[in-house]
C-alpha cells in the first residue's frame, strides 16, 4: 500500500521540473520582501525530458485577491526562465509557477523542420488537424472560428505537400494566430507547479523610503523646562520644513525613579535629575501609558495628528524592559529573573550595569500572557495612530518571539512597519531581518573610509540581503557621535548626511546632529557629554550656521529624483583616488543621479572620475550635461574620465542630475 | 483558536536559531551523496538571542540504526559552526543538528568577568551552586560523585571571594571536568532541532570509484563469428589484467529484425546483418531475455560468475525502448505512439530517423503497470547478479519515473548503482543526478584544450555539482570517437587516459581504444567507421603495441594510491604554457599524487610548474622527492618552479608520488 501511494505521487507529477525559483531565501522558510508597485522579477530553471518545447508563467495571488493571476515568462538562456509581476496591495503575496508541454508549438517545430528538408507530411498534416479539432471544444466562441477556419483549409487542401512551406494547408498550421490560440490557458495538460508556493512580504512605501529625524520630546521645553507633546508638537514645522517625513520619539512612558541614573550616567540621580527613557515604568503605568510630564495621552494624540498634517508619521520606541517601578513588577514577579537573595536580576553585560532597568525573563512559564500582553501594547500604540516601531534591542529577546509578534500584528494591520535597533553580529542582524523586522539599523555609522563604504553596500545591495535586508542609516543616535564626527567639524557632518541620505533611500539623523554637536562624554567614547539619555537638553532652532538648510536641500532632492527612492540600484564607479567617493542611481524613465563625494573632512581633493558611461544609459561619442543640484553650476561632460575638484569646506560632493 | 495554535508553535521553538545546514541541495529537495567511510563535513549557522553560549551537535542516523547518534561540532567563525561524521553502511541516512543554550557555560562566563574585576560573587556561587544540585539528579552515577565533591567545596568554602581565582569556591566551579559534567546530554532543555532533518545517500565505494570497461560480447567470437558469454569469458583475464574493475556490456538482448539497419548504419540489413543491440526485442524475448546467439541466460550467470572470480562487476545497459518486434508491441500496444494512420510513431530527431527503434510513450493511461514492468525488469537482472545499471538516454524519460524508480530499487537493494547516459544540455544533466543516478556521463570527451579542462573539472569538483554529481569519464564510446584521437596518434590516446583516469576517480574505455582505433565513418563525424553497433569487430588482444599494458600501468597506480580513488581533492597547478597541464590529488595520511601532462600529441612540450607547495604539504626551505610511477626515475625538486620537459611520443606525462 505505502509502495503503491509512493508511485502515485510520483505517476502525478507533470514531466516539466521547476526548480531555484527566485527570489527564495533558505528555502522558502522566509519571505523576501518588496514594496506596493515594484516590479518583482521572477526566474526559474525549468527542463523537461525530450526535446519538447514548453511553456511557462508566473502565478500570483496577493492577500485580497480571489483568484490567482499570471505573468509571462520568457527563456533567459540555458534552461533559465524570466519574467516579473507587480504587487498592488499591502501584505503578504503567494507565487509560483506553472510549466507545461507546449505540444503544439513541438508539433510544429517538427513540422518545419521536415518541409524544410522536403520530407513527406501528409500524416504530420492529419496529426495537426486531430490537434486542432481536439481543441476546437475548449477555446472561446472567437477562437473556435479561428480555429475553424484553419481546419477548412486543411480538409480543402491540395492533396500534395511538394508546395513546402507554400502549400495553404502547412501556412494554415504554422500561422502564428493559430499557435497563440492552441498556446493559451485550456492547453495545459499535464502542467506542473512549483509547489509549496513562495511567499512575497509587500509593504508600503515608507517600509523603504524615508527620512528619519529623532528627538527627545522632553527636550523642547523652553529655557530648559520639561517638555511636553505640546513643546514637542511646536518643532514639527522645522522638522518638516527639513524635509522630513518620519519622526521617532524614545520612550515616552513614565520613568522609573528606582536606581535611577544621573547625568552622564551617574549611579546618583539627584531630585531633579529626569532619568533615562528607557528605564520604563513606574506608579502611573507601563509601556501604554504616557510620563505625566509629557502631557496626556489626549496631548500625543494631537501631535500625531499635527505631524499628519505636515505630511509627517511618528515612529514609537518598542523596548522590551521595566524599570524597577513598572506595574509588571508587582502584578508579573515569574516574568522576571529572581536570584537566590530574592532580588530580581537587572539587566547586565559583564561588568557593566544597568541597574535602572530589569529585563524580561522571556523563559517564564506564563510565556503566553507575557506574549499576550506585549502585543496589546503594540496594538495600544496602533489604536492611537502609530504605524512605525522602532524596537529596541530585539536581538536580546527570543527569535520566535519577534517572528510571531510581526506576522500576528500585519495580519491585522499589513501597513505596521517595524525597525530592528539590533547592533551585534550580522547573522543576527541578518536573521531579524529574516524572520520579519521590515528595516535595520546597520553598520553605517562604522564604514567611512572609502573600501570599508563600498565593500558594505555592495554586500546590502548586491548579495541575498538585498532581497530581505533593508538599511535605515542613521548618521549619528543618542549611542552614537562616532569618531569622524567628534573631528572632522562640520564638513564631516555634511558628508555623512550626503552619504546617508542618498546611498540608503532609508537614513535617519539624531537631533543635534544639524547644530553640529560632536562633543563626546570622554575621548575613545561614542557618547555623547551631558548625554540627552540622562537630562533635557535645549536646542535653538532659531540658530544661525546650522546644518538645517543642507538638510532641507538633500531631503528635497531625495523627493524629487526618483532613482534615491530605491537602494538595488546602487552603483558604483571609480575614481582614482581614496579620497573620493563616485556613485549613481538610476531606474527607468528618470535622470540618474551621480554622486560625488571628499570624503576627506579635513582638505580639497581632486581626482579623475571614471564614470561606468553604459550604467548611466550614456555613450562615450556624445557629451552630456551634469546639473549640481546643490549649486546650480552646470558642466559639459565628455566620455568617461573626468575631472573632479570638492573643497569639504564649501562643498564636500557634487550630487549632479545627468541629462543625456 | 487557530491563533492560539499559531502562538504555541512559536512558542516551543527553542532560543536557537539553526540556518543555512550544508550539506543541503535545493532546500532538502535532493539527497547529498556520499560514500562508505567519507567523513561527511556538516556545517550551520546557528544564533541565539542575547549573549548566552550555545552548544550543538549533528545527529545522524543510518538505514539500519535503531538511534540517533551524535558527533560534536566546533565555531568556525562568524557564528558558523562545523563538525563530520562517518556513514558506515549503504543507504539513506538522516541528519539534523541539535542546538541548545549553555547555560552552565554562560553562567562561568560571568563568574570568570566578574572576579578578574573583583567584583563581589556570593550571590553567584549560590546561583552555581543551586545549578549543580539541579544537575545532580540528571547525571550518571560516576558524574554524581563529582558535582557532590564540588557542592562539598562550596558550602565548606570560605565566606569571601576576595581570593579571586584562587578561591575554592571559584576554582571548583570554574574547573574544566565539572563544566563538561554540566554540558552533557541532560543539560538541554529548551534545545532547538533542525527540522526536517535532511538526508544523504550512501553508496559503495564502486558509485565514486572505478575503472570501466565497454566491450560487445557479440564480438568476442573467433574468426568473424558471432560471440557468445562464453567466448566472452574468454576476454575477462586480458580485462582484469588491464586493471578495470567493471565491464559494461551494451543490451544482450534479442534484436529485432524490422527494419533493422546494416552496416555503417545503412537502411539495408543484409543477411548476415546482425543490427542494432539497441533495437531491443524479437519474438524470442525482450528486456528480460538474453540475445539466443550469445547464449542462455545460464551462459550469461557463469559469465558473470568468472567476471566475480577476477574481482570484476557486470554493468548492463538499461534501454527503455524497443524494436518493433519486441513482444510489448503486441502485448501493450497503449505503451508505444500511434499515428493516424495506424503504424506506431518510430524514433526520430528531425530529419534523423531511427526505424528499427519504438520509443515508450510514458504519457499511457497504462502508465502504471508500464513503470512496474519496468522495474520488474531491473529486478529480474538483479536477481542475475547484476548490481550496476547503465541507462541509455535517461533525459528522454520523465524525471518522476527515473525518481521513483531508483528509490524503489535502491530502497530493497541499496548496492544497486545507476549510471545515467544523458549527453544534454547542462541543467537536464544534473537534475537526473540530483534525483538519484549514482553516477554521471560527462562532457569529458569534448574537453581536451587546458582552459577547458580546468574550467570544466572546477566546475565538477568545486561547485555545489561536487555534493551530488559524480563523473565517470569515458575516453571513448560506441559513439563517441573524438576528432582529438582522430588526428593525435597514438601520443593522444595516451593523454586521454591518463586525464581520465587521474583526474576522475570513475573512468571508462570502450574497447578499441586499447588498439588505437581512431578512423571516423567520414570527416567531421564521431562515428567510427565500420561501428560495432551495427555489425561485428573482432580484434587481437595478444597484439603487439597496443596501448593494453599502459592501461595496466594507470590502474595499477589508481589502485596503489588513495588520492586517486577521490574527486574534490583535484587541485590544478599553475604551469607556464597552455600545451602541459598540473595537477594534483592529496588525502589525509598518503603521499600526494602530482600528474604533468602535455596535452599537445604532435611534439615535446617544456615549461615551467609552479606547484601550490602548502597544497602537496610542502614548503619551499625543503628540498623534496618526486618519482614518476611510470618510468621509475626520481627528481629532486626544490621549492615552488620547476622545469619540465615532455615528449608525447616517449612519454606524455609525469605521474609523480611527491615523498616529503
Amino acid at each position: 500500500m505505502k509502495r503503491e501511494e509512493t508511485m502515485r505521487s510520483y505517476l502525478n507529477l507533470g514531466h516539466v521540473t521547476i526548480e531555484r525559483v527566485s527570489p527564495q531565501i533558505d528555502g522558502g522558510r522566509y519571505r523576501p520582501k518588496a514594496v506596493v508597485g515594484d516590479s518583482v522579477p521572477v526566474q526559474a530553471d525549468i527542463i523537461r525530458d525530450g526535446p519538447d518545447l514548453l511553456l511557462c508563467v508566473i502565478r500570483y495571488k496577493g492577500p485580497g485577491d480571489a483568484r490567482w493571476s499570471e505573468a509571462p515568462m520568457r527563456l533567459l538562456e540555458n534552461d533559465r526562465y524570466g519574467g516579473e509581476f507587480t504587487p498592488t496591495s499591502i501584505g503578504r503575496y503567494k507565487f509560483t509557477i506553472e510549466a507545461w508541454t507546449d505540444h503544439f508549438g513541438t508539433w510544429a517545430r517538427a513540422l518545419a523542420r521536415r518541409v524544410e528538408v522536403g520530407q513527406d507530411v501528409e500524416l504530420e498534416l492529419e496529426e495537426g488537424r486531430l490537434l486542432l479539432e481536439k481543441h476546437l471544444r475548449l477555446v472561446s466562441a472567437t477562437d473556435r472560428k479561428k480555429l475553424a477556419r484553419a481546419l477548412e483549409v486543411i480538409s480543402a487542401g491540395g492533396g500534395s505537400t511538394s508546395g513546402g512551406f507554400k502549400d495553404k494547408r502547412v501556412a494554415a498550421l504554422l500561422d502564428p494566430g493559430l499557435r497563440d490560440i492552441m498556446r493559451a490557458r485550456h492547453s495545459r495538460e499535464g502542467a506542473s507547479t512549483y509547489r509549496p508556493a513562495l511567499e512575497l512580504r509587500v509593504d508600503r512605501e515608507r517600509a523603504r523610503t524615508g527620512a528619519w529625524y529623532e528627538f527627545f520630546p522632553r527636550s523642547t521645553g523652553r529655557k530648559g523646562s520639561h517638555g511636553t507633546f505640546v513643546t514637542s508638537a511646536r518643532l514639527l514645522p522645522k522638522i518638516a520644513a527639513m524635509g522630513f517625513d518620519v519622526v521617532y520619539l524614545p520612550p515616552i512612558h513614565p520613568i522609573g525613579v528606582t536606581n535611577r541614573k544621573g547625568k552622564n550616567n551617574s549611579l546618583q540621580a539627584g531630585p531633579t535629575d529626569v532619568g533615562v527613557p528607557w528605564a520604563i515604568g513606574a506608579p502611573e503605568g507601563g509601556h501604554a501609558t504616557v510620563h505625566p510630564q509629557l502631557g496626556t495621552i489626549k496631548d500625543f494624540d494631537d501631535f500625531a495628528a499635527a505631524a499628519n498634517k505636515l505630511g509627517i508619521e511618528v515612529a514609537l520606541d518598542f523596548a522590551i524592559q521595566c524599570s524597577p517601578d513598572h506595574p509588571w513588577v508587582k502584578e508579573h514577579p515569574e516574568w522576571f529573573h529572581h536570584r537566590p537573595d530574592g532580588t530580581i536580576k537587572y539587566a547586565e553585560n559583564p561588568p557593566k550595569k544597568y541597574q535602572d532597568v530589569y529585563p524580561i525573563n522571556f523563559d517564564t512559564d506564563n510565556a503566553r500572557e507575557l506574549w499576550d500582553s506585549l502585543k496589546q501594547i503594540v496594538d495600544f500604540w496602533i489604536s492611537h495612530g502609530v504605524k512605525i516601531f522602532r524596537v529596541d534591542n530585539p536581538h536580546t529577546k527570543p527569535f520566535q518571539f519577534w517572528e510571531w509578534l510581526i506576522a500576528a500584528v500585519q495580519e491585522e494591520r499589513p501597513e505596521v512597519i517595524f525597525l530592528a535597533e539590533a547592533f551585534t553580529r550580522p547573522k543576527v542582524m541578518r536573521n531579524l531581518a529574516k524572520l520579519g523586522f521590515s528595516q535595520s539599523y546597520t553598520y553605517f555609522t562604522w564604514r567611512n573610509s572609502k573600501w570599508e563604504i563600498i565593500e558594505y553596500l555592495t554586500e546590502l545591495t548586491q548579495s541575498e540581503m538585498a532581497l530581505y535586508y533593508r538599511p535605515n542609516f542613521f548618521v549619528n543616535t543618542q549611542d552614537i557621535l562616532h569618531e569622524y564626527l567628534q573631528i572632522g567639524g562640520p564638513p564631516a557632518f555634511k558628508i555623512r548626511l550626503v552619504l546617508a541620505g542618498l546611498l540608503s533611500p532609508t537614513y535617519g539623523v539624531y537631533s543635534g546632529f544639524e547644530f553640529f554637536e560632536n562633543v563626546p562624554r570622554e575621548p575613545g567614547t561614542e557618547e555623547y557629554l551631558n548625554s540627552e539619555k540622562y537630562e533635557l537638553r535645549s536646542r535653538d532652532y532659531a540658530a544661525e550656521n546650522t546644518l538645517m538648510p543642507y538638510i532641507s536641500q538633500i531631503n528635497e532632492i531625495r523627493r524629487k529624483y526618483p532613482p534615491l527612492g530605491q537602494f538595488t540600484n546602487l552603483h558604483f564607479h571609480s575614481a582614482d583616488t581614496d579620497s573620493m567617493l563616485a556613485f549613481s542611481k538610476s531606474s527607468p524613465g528618470a535622470d540618474p543621479i551621480l554622486v560625488v563625494v571628499n570624503l576627506n573632512p579635513f582638505r580639497w581633493e581632486e581626482c579623475t572620475v571614471h564614470l561606468d558611461l553604459p550604467q548611466l544609459g550614456l555613450d562615450s561619442s556624445h557629451p552630456f550635461e551634469v546639473q549640481d543640484l546643490i549649486t546650480g553650476a552646470s558642466y559639459l561632460w565628455h566620455g568617461a574620465d573626468n575631472y573632479v575638484k570638492l573643497d569639504p569646506w564649501r562643498e564636500p560632493a557634487h550630487i549632479f542630475v545627468v541629462r543625456k
